[in-house]
């Protein structure tokens, strides 16, 4: 009984290192030399080749090697029956709430302006602080937390996501209310799972419905945004720049025309990486769950789609 | 009975609306128009001409326009005799902890090299974040609200000032541990009152004592550092960077070898603006005050100068 890791295009070895310090004995076999496929019953996966999969014929559990698991689902080759859990770690969320905060503080203060005045040599005290609200897509885990800093910083903050609720510490939005949401800020958070209900819900419609100069903060999935919306909507004014952490096509292609957009700030999907030594327990955990047959950890709603 | 608005080089018009706004009847004069000096018994200050004071024969009051009173109490013909009050303002304060929660940021998480690696189009995903542990120096209302909220955003934090402290809620290191402070940090925030005792503190002895890479924030006054000892600090590798806000001499002078720095990201001294809205409440009840004799508000303590 072994747990396989599928990771193509990155080093397994802080995976093989951090599971190995929680268990020595534990049987890993690394993508792509996978020697007994037989003997897999667990497959950590990020990223995998669509179809490979049906590999293993004894595969019992699937398991996220992060938070998202649009990676596996978006491929229709991943057996229906199969559980699939994915990772919940604090410093995750710690990490993507710091991005997130940094960006809403770099827009409020100006960051960019004063940059270009220290080029240029310019001294101008006029306006120092753009007021903002901040609206939150997605209220889960990651996007509570994002509300609770900016709230106890003194933010206004909202939510929106796809179910209704009942209670919410924060004005709550949500789907027939998107406009009316939008309406409120203008500083928009995505921080919404990928499923095919938010599949490009960033757009050019929802730019429109935005009050004009709104910021936009994508550090979700790529396939939230359809980026060809993104630099007219920065033209006219609706959007006043965006910071982004995630797109399309990863990495970013050379020719892709985000390098060289000034209201664009980009970073290589680093807003919240996993860390490996604070996810491995949970993994050991639900391997050890699995062979003793007991509830697993974190496991996916697949209708839900996270 | 008239108050005085000096403030050279400002305009004050913002002032005279938001006093007027409370009490219309309030007789203000403004400098340099002073028409009748005799009446004048409060004046409100901000880098007023030295020696100027000495004009109002019947002056009872002095307000600074801000939350600091270096500029009063550097000029000797300022009477001894004479009560300072200061403005103390909650906006004041959120507005400089967001501006140094910015700062913290933008460090801990590389901002620079994000837009250094977008401009060369390079995706680097390696180390993403830097280790922080924040010290603050001077914990009065402002250091306090900075160490609030990182302390709750998950930072590790504590403060320094001159005086001893019984009980605080984080680490607290007095005057005689400065050294220890250092050792303990690697930002450094500099919020302290600009009295004889802190002039000059940031020097090359006490970069000498920093970590190496120990990220500098200067909000406090331009005359806190040895302006001379930061670049060479930085070339060392002794700090890994700076973000101030204020200056020996401000505006910046257009061939101040700051601007030029790429290390340094430098603001025009509005990390925390005073609002005259804000701030014209306090400024008001304290002329009715006085003229009813009553305990002043936020009252100086000239020996420790804030």
């Amino acid at each position: 009984m072994s747990l396989a890791i599928i990771s193509p295009g990155r080093n397994p070895k802080v995976w093989i290192d951090a599971l190995a310090a929680i268990d020595p004995n534990l049987e890993i076999q690394v993508y792509p030399d996978i020697s007994s496929p037989e003997k897999v019953e667990m497959a950590l996966l990020w990223q995998h080749p669509p179809g490979y999969l049906s590999t293993f014929p004894n595969l019992k559990l699937i398991s996220s090697l992060g938070a998202g698991v649009d990676h596996i689902l978006s491929d229709p080759a991943v057996p229906e029956s199969l559980p699939i859990v994915r990772i919940v770690d604090e410093k995750l969320t710690w990490s993507m709430t710091n991005y997130v905060v940094m960006g809403v503080l770099n827009f409020h203060r100006q960051i960019t302006r004063y940059q270009a005045d220290q080029k240029r040599k310019v001294w101008d005290m006029s306006n120092p602080e753009i007021p903002v609200k901040v609206g939150v897509m997605g209220v889960g885990a990651l996007g509570g937390d994002v509300l609770d800093k900016l709230n106890y910083m003194g933010f206004e903050v909202c939510g929106f996501g796809f179910s209704e609720k009942k209670s919410f510490s924060y004005s709550y939005f949500s789907k027939d209310q998107l406009a009316e949401f939008l309406k409120n800020i203008n500083v928009l958070v995505c921080l919404l799972p990928l499923t095919p209900e938010t599949e490009g819900i960033l757009n050019k419609d929802l730019f429109a419905l935005c009050n004009p100069g709104t910021y936009l903060i994508n550090v979700a999935r790529g396939k939230h945004l359809i980026e060809e919306d993104l630099i007219p909507a920065l033209e006219s004014g609706q959007l006043a720049g965006a910071m982004l952490d995630v797109y399309r096509t990863e990495p970013l292609p050379e020719n892709h025309p985000f390098w060289e957009e000034s209201r664009i700030c980009l970073t290589p999907h680093i807003a919240s990486v996993t860390n490996p030594k604070a996810a491995a327990p949970q993994i050991v955990e639900n391997f050890k769950r699995l062979k003793n047959n007991s509830t697993l950890l974190n496991l996916v709603n697949r209708q839900k789609g996270y």
